[in-house]
């Protein structure tokens, strides 16, 4: 049965990037409510929204496929759990670079992961993919925040390498759990952890390159 | 200028409701982590949002009357901080209550200035109002609670009291301040307080039929 295992390893990637959304939904609601001024929290809100946006496309697609969300979601809950308990920003600023390295390494993501569905999927990716990006404000509200006290953009530069190792950490555990997942990304080499490896290295590059522009050191 | 106290009272009223629906996306995000099922989280994540999508209308209105949303807002911070300040629900259920009272008295409230309005911010009220009420699944949820254990009823009615009484302390704190929104909602009548009383009385009186449907002690 070839078709079976991709079925099932789509289903795996549906929930793991639905629950992904949901749970940023909740952590940048949360992290909105640090902002010192009324325009700040509700950029922030707005991008939590379009979070709960992505949530509710994928869930849905998950339920055109005849699964039960919450079954779905549920083998990634423990990992993504682990991830925002081990990064909850400590203020404002640190809240921003999360939650724009989440939709920047979500957004390489979801372009790396298109190729290898089937066009309902790959569709469905690509429309929440058109929705990311929407973070001008953030790298405006660090670059302000680095010419009026430099030393800031070595915090933040450690605190956003801290988050992506964290993240390649757990997406490691979900890789190593997950069989059928890890094989829908990176087809049927003979040496599946080390295409995982090449993925996650191109994801750390573009994110070091991102960081770079924004200022921060790496 | 007979034309320049409404407009005055129209961007306070805008004004508050904006600050209010922003205010309430916060406070529905977060009682949503209170939910034991993700499902549950989910449903009560999605009316947040909605009060999210009521904000933004309500801002971008301000705007179009050439105003800053921030400053507009302004006046009904305190008020509507001390709201929620004295109101923070304790349990799931409580939140529950919280969110479906919030949302059938908004609604109320809409339906109830909309007769006063210019057209232009009588279309936004109504589009608003057309979002309201998708609160099944907390009437389904306190039902279920009350069949379990029926002494849930009385605390969740006396909870219900509670919100009605601080939500109208601090309404009438702000018609005492905001001389021309309180123009606005009665009209020029002499015995204005006496009107804004009425009103109140209307809106509670629905806020008591709603509640014993609940199956809330009122």
């Amino acid at each position: 049965m070839p078709g079976e295992p991709l079925a099932e390893g789509v289903l795996d990637l549906l929930g793991l990037l639905a629950y992904a959304s949901l749970t940023a939904f909740f952590r940048i609601s949360d992290d909105a409510a640090l902002a010192l001024s009324l325009p700040d929290k509700t950029a922030l809100a707005e991008l939590a929204v379009a979070e709960f946006g992505h949530f509710q496309l994928l869930r849905d697609r998950i339920e055109e496929l005849a699964a039960d969300p919450t079954t779905v979601m549920q083998p990634f809950v423990g990992p993504i759990d682990a991830f925002h308990a081990r990064t909850a920003p400590s203020d404002w600023l640190e809240g921003l670079v999360k939650a724009y390295v989440g939709d920047e390494i979500a957004a390489d993501f979801y372009r790396a992961v298109a190729r290898v569905l089937d066009p309902a999927s790959q569709q469905l990716v690509l429309a929440v993919l058109a929705d990311t990006g929407k973070t001008e404000f953030i790298v405006a509200r660090v670059r302000e925040a680095i010419e009026a006290d430099p030393r800031v953009a070595g915090r933040l530069g450690l605190w956003a390498r801290r988050l992506v190792g964290e993240a390649l950490g757990q997406a490691q555990r979900v890789a190593a759990d997950r069989e059928p997942l890890a094989r829908l990304l990176v087809g049927d080499a003979t040496s599946q952890l080390g295409d995982i490896g090449r993925m996650f290295a191109q994801l750390t590059d573009a994110h070091a390159a991102r960081m770079a522009a924004l200022g921060l050191a790496d």
